[in-house]
């Protein structure tokens, strides 16, 4: 198989399966992809089924006195996305308006709002969870748009995409089982689908010179694993699986406890539900009806 | 029926059903939620079906270009939703991270970025109907989060919320047959679900002392209508759903022809999902399980 960027790109665009927009990494979804997207996600709830995880939607945009808190700023300031507003009074108005027929910068008339774009599904819950969990700690289940400021015309890098996320919350062998059970699911569930998912031992995108100090901790202390596909490269596959564990941060950051007292721990696991499409679509060709048996049993098993 | 803002927001709180995050109009919803509005979604799909419309889905965010070419900070500056993101090198890092720290502003320290929140449903999709349309117009439907800047306590005015819209582009003809159909089906659609839904003539928020005479000039011409129900107030009952006709605003903004050559025209209309479950939850109370037979035998038609 060969592997290029632009050659995927091109085919989603051409089958009609992504709408581009004038802006990289911001393109429409058609009906067929957005099937495979929901069917894979429903595939997911499938087997995460028995593990009775308390399900949550938050909306994209988070109170930025958290985004803060969570260290969000010091780590990866280079993908955050803020937001601003025009509150001006009707008198400025017009010279926004002039400004914008222009074609000149009106970023001087724009003031911050009270959020942030949330930058992967869990951020918003960890400070629900403030306080003393009750025994066993408990399990989130949410499926979210996040955003990542890093415009590319490689399709696998969107500035907006969905995540359907695990938290997991409770002592550090809670957490640390319930990781490894569902690295094994993730490889499974890939594996399942003819994708040939490899687990790796992975490090978040720090910022700076610091920022590879830490990347490299996390690497040497298996902080962080991805389930990586080939898509647009074979060299660098691509992550569609992510799992962190976080050890004391965020329960640390906002005060959680387990039930006897000790400092909680958390992990999460988030599968990019664009990316598992394209690898599906990369491997299996632009047309799902044209796919293995085996797959679509999979995804649509009521056709089977 | 009492109505009042507090109580109705005090209530969805304490029953679970929205999770407070700290900055108005910015709540996470719970299970139970979800499932009343993906239940809506999924009816307002089923009446729906038989038009046959291509579906498609946008990311929350979109290209700034096509944004202000929309007209959108002429008419509605006060509600729009920019991007900025931090673009410093990693010797400008320490100072972001300090002021974070000191709670002193870094705004200074963000730029604007190519991208806005979308204001409405509709937004991405206008820029992809350029050029001649095919005979008999187009039809799309759409379920998209969509952002304004108005936060509130009040619990149906959100910074972030979803909107199941259909556009419809074609002859004046078609546009308007349509649009007048789905006033009727809003309307039975919302008092088969038990809620007293009404219709009225109104007018979008256009800003300003200019932006009076715009809304008073759409009320006239009866370009909005809205199907309204009292949610949080008996006197200014809350839209659950609208209707704008634009004529061949954004079909001359986009360069949208009819097969015959002649200026298209668009209409578009939305339910505001979000407030249809308040709705739903003021009228027949926080626990689904409890709702009118009737109401239940519409979402959950399998369990009837």
């Amino acid at each position: 198989m060969q592997y290029d960027s632009k050659s995927l790109y091109d085919g989603l665009v051409a089958s009609g399966l992504i709408v581009p927009s004038g802006e990289p990494g911001v393109f429409g979804r058609n009906a067929v992809f957005e099937d495979v997207l929901e069917r894979f996600n429903a595939l997911v709830g499938r087997i995460a089924q028995d593990d009775k995880a308390e399900k949550f939607t938050f909306p994209p945009t988070l109170a930025r006195g958290i985004f803060e808190k969570s260290g969000y700023m010091k780590s990866f300031p280079q993908l955050a996305m803020g937001v601003v507003c025009f509150c001006g009074s009707a008198g400025d108005h017009p010279k926004l308006v002039q400004r914008i027929a222009e074609g000149q910068s009106y970023d001087d008339m724009m003031e911050r709002t009270g959020v942030m774009l949330i930058p992967a599904a869990c951020y918003p819950v960890y400070p629900s969870f403030t306080g003393t969990l009750p025994a066993g700690g408990r399990l989130v289940d949410m499926t979210h748009w996040v955003f990542r400021h890093e415009p590319s015309d490689e399709p696998t890098r969107m500035q907006a995409f969905r995540v359907r996320e695990f938290v997991r919350v409770g002592s550090p062998d809670e957490v640390l089982e319930w990781r490894d059970m569902w690295l094994q699911r993730g490889l499974d569930l890939l594996r399942s689908l003819g994708l040939p998912a490899q687990e790796e031992v992975a490090s978040d995108p720090f910022f700076g010179r610091v920022g590879k100090i830490l990347a490299n901790a996390q690497k040497e202390q298996k902080l962080k694993f991805e389930v990586v596909v080939p898509v647009i490269s074979e060299e660098k596959p691509t992550a569609v699986c992510s799992f962190n564990y976080h050890q004391d941060y965020f329960s640390k950051t906002f005060d959680i406890l387990q039930a006897n007292g000790e400092q909680a721990q958390t992990a999460c696991l988030g599968f990019g539900l664009e990316r598992v499409c394209m690898a599906l679509f990369k491997h299996h060709g632009f047309d799902p009806a044209r796919w293995p048996e085996g797959v679509r049993a999979r995804l649509w098993p009521e056709q089977a």
